[in-house]
């Protein structure tokens, strides 16, 4: 076996950082990658099929670990399947190490089989990309390990033959072990929050994980009177009390939030009436909190400058600080939304609002959907405090929201609850096509038969074309999917069938389950636009 | 509506050139350009909501018409879902027009929904990129139609609103028609093949399309003496009456073919013995016949000089000269194989077998997965005379072998039939998942469980981890899938059973059929190791 010289010294210097997961795809030119990571002893290694799928998985491993995971895969198109998840990893700043097997190089653009262009794969999509040699000091290691967090890529050309003789053991590490990447200090100056007393300040949170510590500071300056705006995503309970998305309805509102001073925490926003207000009324002084951006994003076209530390540092700031009180979200009124949850209809707005409820009672965590999933769950009066709440939100893609939950499910004993809609559901049902999905796993399939956020846009929905080419009315179930992988099977037509199933439906079990709700797309409509006409006052 | 201003001219100029099919994947921002190539009325529209599956769907399209398919997608990461099936039409060239809808540039890089780097979206593998402007020449229509065939890509920013006011029309076409392409006019010196008399050829013939004129050529050359090796996918019945790739499995036999002069048709080839012993034994001079390759592939690493014109061209000057008579091919017998193959055991060898002659009766034309599937219709003593033979072999993944099958049936009334492994069939099954999947398509599964390939590779086999993390056992059947997409659904687990579904499997009927057989993969891989050893004398 002609063992690719320092190969085993690459995986065991990550090791020492700290990385101990691999998603590993069946392929033949990897095979002495997959052996490395296998026989290291270190790592939990997992085997799936489909490339796509897995990376997603990959990205789930990530979120919950919030360490690097590896994938991997043979040569050809088969890293063109990591895309998509190498793209959402790097907007959502989540750490993986992508390892690609290759021919070697005058092997490329010769009509060989399983051969593309491989270097630079990913394009501005990955924070590094580096060509595997024998030796040589890596920059992977390091670059997989800062910040920003993010993809980064490695190919590895490896020559024939592939496999190890009867018995032959792998090399052993020979170079010495890389040094401890040194982890970048941030420095900010604290001058910057002098001139913010008495000023009218807004805080914005985008996506975040959910952090204890981060939370109590945020909570703290809520009940000081700032206001703090945020989506489900930011995992910000303080923030989602109040239904800012509901609430900037009115737009009369709107000039009261403007701020002299803003500071927008986490990254990306769901809500586009936050935005609007947000570049309408722009704030004096506007500043992104953030380690190491890569880029300057301004999702609210008012960055004046990055404060680049983390979120804690700036929260024990901004607590000692004596700042204006603003009682504009206090106008908030829960009594119109209440009384129209009261009534149980059937669509889609009253079971989000069910579901959220009883979800928030589970020791659960959740993986929503994009296109309507994510939006619904902003809307409901229902809401999520304890569950941290994860969403492909760096590329808003459907293409890897199940499998994603399916990766995250493998390192807690929590509920693993996906929601998500049935095109999304389809979309990735390979995310089902593995031996992980556990007894922990519970996966919500909204079945409105298609695409259905088209038909709540104005403007598309009056349009000829909107059923063939635009909701792409699907009339798969979820039945076939579950029962092909061993998954429960409950589905519901109505309230009474699923008050019903849900204490089933959340109980313990051996194996993972799935609930379909059918709906009607024109009821889901006709409720979604009564509600929101009940705030535009 | 903020219609793209010059869209509708665009549609119109590839229109005008013949483009004529459009695959288009649900979205908003997409929604203008939707619209145009909906409204213009010119253009069969397909709507296919994974963008994986509708990209080789497409390639499925143009692999019949051979004119540019357009692809188009929403922003974000849509796209990627189209790479794996835009690197396999770069290396096959097939030609593809990919637009992808994008956010006005400002908004790259800000956090927004759905937003990625868009521009040089597939790199290297695209023959041509640009950026939509509005009422500017467009190299994209000239570069869709020239040689080599192959993908171009558009990225559109669009601005909201996305949608017409009801009512409201497209606009009307305003700049005049881009001129008529000019086909480039490739000339060679013909001189080159004026020492080849008396000399010893070899002429070589790589995948290429089924070609009745030049196949005609082809076999007067045969008819002449002068070897011509090819796979089943040359589409060159004369060429694979032969079996080459076990004749050379008796190395003596080497030495005999070694040429002063070989020529190679078409592209790539599957068979790795064949490359094996051209490499060895290197040809004086080596011609690739291609009119226009973006590299200089070079499969036999003896390439001396490439004829840049069409295979025709050179076939009608070959059949003039004077050649040497190389009968090292006669020494083919037949028996040896014949005598294997009456002996009905049920191992995939046998049974490829038996379903190649069942097919070769059909008015079919036939995809073949990658991996094994492509590899047994090389080696079973049944032949395909008068089926076409499609297969991914660009890049040969195992990506869309079944969603390039589905493209390719809308245009024709002859059975589609695909065949391929589980593994092959599952990563694609939503190939399945839209309305176009039509009565004359036959899916055949060969269910062993897993990718039995490995289990055929020397040293793979006995690795620990084979089982785990390389032939990935899955335990899915095809059933549910089929199901699904309400497909018939047969299967056989003996040749009882096979001889009695196969006749029905082939009928024609108002659905179209999956049947799946099921077989033992160290069963196989004991029938073709005891096959390979009786060619090694």
């Amino acid at each position: 076996m002609a063992y690719p010289a320092g190969l085993v010294d690459l995986i065991d210097d990550l090791h020492q950082q700290g990385v101990n997961e691999a998603v590993i795809c069946p392929g033949s030119r990897n095979a002495p990658i997959m052996l490395a990571l296998v026989r290291h002893g270190g790592f939990r290694c997992y085997s799936i099929a489909d490339e796509r799928s897995a990376g997603f998985f990959g990205l789930g491993l990530a979120l919950k670990s919030k360490k690097p995971v590896i994938l991997c895969c043979t040569s050809g198109s088969a890293g063109l399947n990591f895309a998509p998840a190498v793209v959402e990893a790097f907007f959502q700043e989540v750490p993986l190490i992508v390892l690609t097997a290759d021919r070697p190089a005058e092997w490329i653009g010769q009509w060989d089989g399983q051969t593309i262009y491989q270097n630079h794969l990913y394009g501005k999509h990955v924070k590094h990309f580096e060509s595997f040699e024998a030796f040589q000091p890596h920059q992977l290691v390091q670059q997989a390990l800062n910040f920003p967090q993010g993809p980064v890529h490695m190919n590895i050309p490896i020559a024939e033959p592939f496999y190890p003789a009867k018995g032959e053991e792998l090399p052993l590490r020979t170079s010495p072990v890389a040094s401890q990447p040194v982890n970048a200090v941030f420095t900010w100056e604290k001058g910057l929050l002098d001139g913010i007393s008495h000023q009218k300040c807004l805080i914005t949170v985008g996506q975040r994980p959910y952090d204890e510590a981060e939370n109590k500071l945020f909570e703290q300056l809520a009940l000081k009177g700032i206001p703090i705006i945020g989506d489900a995503s930011a995992n910000l309970p303080s923030a989602c009390e109040i239904n800012h998305d509901l609430l900037l309805a009115n737009e009369s509102l709107w000039p009261n939030l403007q701020a002299d001073f803003h500071i927008h925490f986490g990254k990306s926003f769901v809500s586009k009436r936050i935005k609007q207000m947000m570049r309408q009324f722009k704030p004096a002084k506007s500043y992104l909190v953030h380690p190491n951006p890569i880029e300057r994003p301004d999702p609210f076209q008012s960055l004046t400058d990055v404060i680049q530390t983390d979120t804690l540092s700036v929260l024990e700031e901004l607590v000692t600080k004596d700042l204006q009180v603003n009682a504009s979200l206090n106008t908030w009124n829960p009594t119109i939304q209440q009384a129209f949850f009261e009534k149980k209809n059937w669509n889609e707005l009253h079971i989000y609002n069910a579901i959220i409820q009883q979800i928030s009672k589970q020791d659960a965590e959740i993986h929503v959907g994009n296109s309507l999933a994510i939006r619904y769950i902003n809307w409901t009066a229902a809401k999520l405090h304890g569950t941290e709440v994860f969403s492909n939100r760096g590329t808003s893609g459907i293409d890897g929201s199940l499998s994603t939950a399916v990766g995250a499910s493998q390192s807690t004993n929590k509920l693993t609850v996906a929601l998500l809609g049935d095109v999304s559901f389809h979309y990735d049902r390979n995310a089902l096509w593995n031996n992980y999905v556990g007894p922990n796993m519970r996966i919500i399939v909204m079945n409105n038969a298609g695409g259905a956020i088209f038909q709540i846009l104005d403007g598309a929905k009056d349009l000829a074309e909107l059923g063939e080419f635009m909701v792409t009315k699907q009339r798969n179930t979820a039945e076939n999917s579950a029962k092909d992988a061993g998954l429960s099977y409950l589905n519901a037509h109505d309230f009474n069938e699923l008050d019903s199933v849900l204490s089933d439906f959340f109980a313990p079990s051996t194996t993972g389950k799935v609930l379909e709700i059918f709906t009607d797309s024109t009821q889901n409509t006709e409720a979604l636009q009564s509600y929101m006409a009940l705030f535009k006052h």
